[in-house]
C-alpha cells in the first residue's frame, strides 16, 4: 500500500517512521524542507509538494498545527486535492476545528476522494512508542482501508463516528483534560500554602473519587513547580479554542474551558508557552502569593 | 479496649457495626435516640448523651455533620469533655473545619484528653464494606493506640500529618473531586449537544490523560440525566466551604471551588440537595438548552 505523509512535526516524524517500520511503501513532505531527511534516511521518498505527495497514493496522511495550516495542505496551491486520486483517502491526523473538516471532505469527495478526520491522544510519547490513541471520524469502509497504517502509529482505534466526529472527540477530549488538571492544582496548592506533607496528602486522596490521570501523573510537577514537556500549554490553548468554537456553534456552555483558556493566555503572555500544561498550576500560585 | 460511638447517621450506624464485629466493647450515642436500637441489637450499650457515652470509654469516636456539631458534642452541656477521662482519645470521624479542629483538641487536651481528626470517603458503601480511606491528623503515639479500631471502619489509613491535616487533606479532597466531575460534565454534555455516540466517545478518551474516577464511574449518571445517590450535592457543598473558609485563612484562591459551590447553591435551591455530585451536569444542560 502506498501511503504519504505531510506535516514532520514533533509527532509527524517518529509516526511516519513507525509506518515505514511497519512495511508501507511512503513519501514525505514538510513545508521545510529538511525535516524530510531523518524518514528519508530511514527509507521514505520526497517530496515537493502536498500535490505531489498525493499523486499515486492510496492513503494521504496530513499532521499539521492547525485548521488553516490543513486547509492550505488540502485545498491550496500545490494542494493534495490536485495531486490525488479517484478512490484515495485523506486522514488528517491533526486537531481542528470539525465544520472546517466537514467542508474539506465535501470538497475531496466532489473529486472522488474520501476524508477521514483521526486527531490523537498521547503526545510525542505515544508517537515514539507507537501507542497513540486515535479517535476517528468517516466511514467504516475507509477506515478498514486505513486500519493497518493506523495500526502501525497507535493502540487503541476508535470509531467515533461520521466525519467530523474525531475531532469533537478530541475537543472533549482537551475539555476535560483542562478541567482536571486545573482541579489537581486547587487541591496541590492548597495542600502546599497548608504546609501539608503533599506525598501523604496525594497516598491518602489518590484511590479514590478524587483520582484522575493528571493526579497520579502531573500533580508532581505542580509541588516541585517545575514543568517539564509533556503537552504544551500553547498547543492546548488552541485546542481549547477550537472547543469554545464548537460549543458556540452547538450552543453549550463551557465556562471552565473558556476560564482555562484566559488562564492560558496569561501563561503564554508571561513566557510559558511551552511548559507542560500542569503549569496552570502557577496561576493559582502567584495568585495566592507563594512564589 | 472499651469504646463509646457518638453520631448514628448514614455513615455512623455502619462503622459502629464494624466496630462491634472486630470484637470492641461498644456504647453508642445519638440526638435520635432509636437510631441506637441497630448497634443495640449487634451488642452495643446505649448511653443517654456524649458524656455519659465518654465515661470509661478509651476511644470516642464522633461522627456528625458539620462543625457546630462537633463542637456540640465535644465542648456542651453533657459533652464528651465532661465525661471522658485523662488519656483518652477523641477520633472525630466528620468532616468539619481544621481551625475549630485544632480549637478544640486544645480544650481536650487542657483536661488531658488527646484527639485525632479522622475524616473518611469512600460513602456509605465504604462503611458498610468497611473500606473507607481514612485521612489521620496528630499525634503518632495517639494513632498507634486507635489504629486497630480505624482498621475495623477502613482499609486505606493515612497518617497525613499533626491535628487539623486530616481535615486539610479531606478539603482537598473535596476540592479535587468537584472540579473533576465539573470538567467531564462540561465534556460529556457537548458530546450529547453534538449528536455522538458517547460510549463510543468515553471509550476514546477513557484511557489516557482525561482519565479519572469520576470518568469512568459517574459519566453514566451525565448521559442518563439521572444523579442516584452517590454523594449527596448538599454534603459536597458543606465540604466546599469548608475548604473556602480555609482557603481564605491561608490566602489561596480558588475560582473553581467556588464556582462550583455556586453551582451547587443552585441545584439545592431547585431541589436537587440529596441527589450525587455528579447532577451538576443539569446546570451545563439546562444553561444549553438540552432539557
Amino acid at each position: 500500500m502506498k501511503v504519504a505523509f505531510i506535516g514532520l512535526g514533533t509527532m509527524g516524524i517518529p509516526m511516519a517512521l513507525n509506518i515505514l517500520n511497519a512495511g508501507f511503501e511512503l513519501t514525505v513532505h514538510n513545508r521545510s524542507r529538511d525535516k524530510e531527511e531523518i524518514p528519508a534516511k530511514a527509507g521514505a521518498l520526497r517530496a515537493g509538494s502536498p500535490m505531489e505527495a498525493a499523486a499515486g497514493a492510496e492513503i494521504i496522511i496530513t499532521c499539521v498545527s492547525d485548521t488553516p495550516d490543513v486547509e492550505a495542505i488540502i485545498l491550496g496551491e500545490n494542494g493534495i486535492i490536485h495531486g490525488s486520486s479517484n478512490g484515495s483517502i485523506v486522514v488528517d491526523m491533526s486537531t481542528i476545528s470539525p465544520s472546517a473538516t466537514r467542508k474539506i471532505a465535501e470538497r475531496l469527495g466532489k473529486k472522488g476522494v474520501k476524508m477521514l478526520d483521526a486527531p490523537v491522544s498521547g503526545g510525542s510519547e505515544g508517537a515514539q512508542k507507537g501507542t497513540l490513541s486515535i479517535m476517528v471520524g468517516g466511514g467504516t469502509e475507509d477506515l478498514e482501508i486505513v486500519d493497518p497504517v493506523l495500526k502501525a502509529m497507535g493502540k487503541t482505534i476508535t470509531h467515533v463516528g461520521s466525519v467530523g466526529a474525531g475531532q469533537l472527540t478530541k475537543a472533549i477530549n482537551q475539555i476535560i483534560v483542562g478541567g482536571t488538571y486545573w482541579s489537581v492544582a486547587e487541591g496541590v496548592i492548597l495542600g502546599i500554602k497548608a504546609g501539608l506533607d503533599m506525598d501523604k496528602v496525594l497516598q491518602a486522596v489518590g484511590s479514590g473519587a478524587a483520582s484522575s490521570w493528571p493526579l497520579i501523573n502531573r500533580s508532581g510537577n505542580m509541588i516541585q513547580n517545575s514543568y517539564p514537556l509533556g503537552f504544551k500549554v500553547k498547543l492546548h490553548r488552541k485546542d481549547l479554542n477550537i472547543a469554545l468554537e464548537i460549543a458556540r456553534e452547538l450552543g453549550v456552555t463551557l465556562p471552565l474551558a473558556a476560564y482555562i483558556e484566559q488562564i492560558e493566555t496569561g501563561l503564554i503572555a508571561r513566557g510559558h508557552e511551552d511548559e507542560d500544561l500542569s503549569s496552570v498550576a502557577r496561576s493559582i500560585r502567584e495568585q495566592s502569593g507563594l512564589d
